[in-house]
């Protein structure tokens, strides 16, 4: 009988499980076809801009040669657009590469890492792989006013210690939906030491309406902040998920340590020429930010006549509380091919967390609720 | 004046350098347009097979969802075409990703890694990534009758130490194109101890032609060995280097270790069904095999007349080694807008790597050495 192959595994995997994808959309999609309803991974129903597929379509004939390692047109873009210099963007296989990639630079088994109970579930996922310590910070209480479930910013700066190296916050957070304004993170990161790499996830930013919140990025320009690193995606307001093309905005310095371990072909080429046809698309992005605030506002509204607790969103996606464990009702909806994603991984059992799609989309939701 | 950033990062990365992308080709192209040779990065200037750009074309409407997290259709497609269990496979962002993801999850700064001078770049990454002690063992000398440059076999097994976890071997090896046959990989797998994880790296493997030389995957059916894993490509006789797939194959158990640090997306939608596509397309990889064959021994001999060493090779590319530093003459390739790569890196400045392409590139080639 030879050796266990997980025993040579070093520490950090050996304690790290295996991601649980859920439901087979794929087979289910063969199965329903298009009676299969998906609001369960925050896509955008309105698809991506038209400008996209005719971009992929012109760079078909060179896929065999590898993508620009550089991926100098789409930082060139992206740079423009957000007012930084090309040195300070690093691209990404999605935001998801990032933040591992993030954690896999500055995190190790001698340091501890800073996140909030209901972060995003990546920021646990990169500090265990690290094998550095987690320090998880209880969320702000279900009856906060602004913020229920939200990120305690003040306990996040308080929980720094002299080991740590990273701070993870999501702007909108994903999965409860809930922000902060500008001025209460400038507050946050005057309160940090400067041996702390902040990292604001802003996957949602783009569906942000609230007044006085906007973009972290704000604090790059002009050299800015040497030790804040944003995230953002094209997956979710571009809707691109399928490319897996994430972008990281910092400080030039904070970048360049990135590209050390960056993998030199890390974004394929499609997602390349894609993004930055989305990128172009300034009618299409803001129809898709328009649609998503309009419809997240009506189907909150109907969910709570309906006596559902609704947490405030800023995202495209809404956090249901049913007031009891809520895998029988996420049973009873993917009975009626509609699919939404169960909380209880987070430790929020009793909700679920509803993308918002299409109305019609939202219709069949309510229906299948009834 | 704040901290510097790189102060921050673990030891791992403090000592990792950037990768350097070389010439920037996306810049060339626009400069040089058809006139622009590229036999630097050993792609197939065949191209893809016609059925990939109908399949990508398929799967753009839906380009918006998250790509299947198991990637379960390419996953069947390979396991029935190598005769092992879908279980049995990974798929990665290239097989780049999949060898620092082996990296990340067997070794760290308790452990050794054993590879071979002049073995592939990413091996001697991925374990300064991982912060494991490198073992880098003398390749065979360069008057070697059957493999001059290529994995001194009995020597890797003996430099195998109790810490070493993780032993990296590429079978076509780049940049020497040498090999080993079936008898002397079984004869090493013999020599090693079950706490060495070996990885066989066969991104070239589909274009061996040589007697005696098959798949390391060959050792992996019916379950096979535990602490082997094979590593191998789309971007090389799949001509898909754009979009960035790759997978390993190992024992159901190894494959469940590296599933654990995988990330759930990592493979973008349109690579997963254009890489389908290219594997069920038989005849047009065979034509890839067979013309490559041809012109790879058209080109080394026409290199040979001209009084230059040609190593052997099982590969789409021929290390030419010019008997002087080479520097200048691949200078002189760049002004007659002929790309090849330069080896000083890899500790080999007097050859270059140059691609195997179509007869006109060929040709193109040698009107520029004239």
């Amino acid at each position: 009988m030879s050796r266990e192959i997980l025993s040579l595994a070093n520490a950090a995997t050996q304690k790290l499980r295996a991601y649980d994808p859920g439901h087979d959309l794929p087979a289910l999609r063969t199965e329903y076809g298009a009676r299969l309803i998906e609001l369960g991974s925050n896509e955008t129903s309105l698809g991506a801009s038209p400008a996209v597929a005719a971009a992929i379509t012109a760079a078909l004939p060179d896929i065999y040669r590898y993508p620009d390692p550089k991926g100098g047109a789409l930082k060139r873009a992206l740079a423009a657009q957000l007012g930084v210099e090309t040195a300070q963007i690093a691209l990404g296989n999605g935001s998801h590469e990032l933040l591992m990639l993030i954690a896999q630079c500055f995190a190790d088994a001698q340091s501890s890492v800073v996140y909030s109970q209901y972060g995003f579930a990546v920021f646990a996922i990169g500090t265990a792989a690290a094998g550095a310590q987690a320090i998880c910070v209880p969320a702000l209480p279900a009856d906060h006013a602004a913020a229920p479930l939200g990120h305690d910013l003040a306990a996040l700066a308080a929980a720094v210690r002299p080991d740590t190296r990273l701070l993870f916050v999501a702007n909108p957070n994903n999965p409860t939906g809930t922000w902060f304004d500008d001025a209460a993170l400038d507050e946050f990161l005057g309160r940090l030491p400067d041996h702390v790499v902040v990292v604001v996830d802003e996957a949602y930013a783009e569906y942000v309406t609230a007044p006085g919140a906007s973009s972290a990025v704000r604090l790059l320009r002009g050299g800015g902040r040497r030790n804040l690193i944003v995230t953002r995606t094209f997956s979710k307001a571009h809707a691109l998920a399928g490319l897996r093309v994430g972008y990281a905005v910092g400080s030039a310095e904070a970048i360049a340590v990135l590209e050390r371990l960056r993998e030199s072909f890390n974004v394929n080429s499609l997602g390349l020429v894609a993004a930055e046809a989305a990128l172009a698309d300034t009618a299409h992005a803001a129809r898709i930010r328009e649609h998503t605030a309009a419809e997240r506002e009506w189907l909150a509204a109907r969910l709570r006549e309906r006596g559902l607790r609704v947490f405030p969103s800023q995202t495209n996606f809404l956090l249901v509380d049913f007031g009891r464990d809520a895998r029988e009702i996420e049973e009873k909806l993917f009975r009626h091919a509609v699919v939404v994603r169960p909380m209880a991984g987070y430790g929020l059992p009793n909700c679920l967390r509803i993308s918002v799609g299409l109305r019609s989309e939202s219709e069949r939701l309510l229906e299948a609720l009834a």
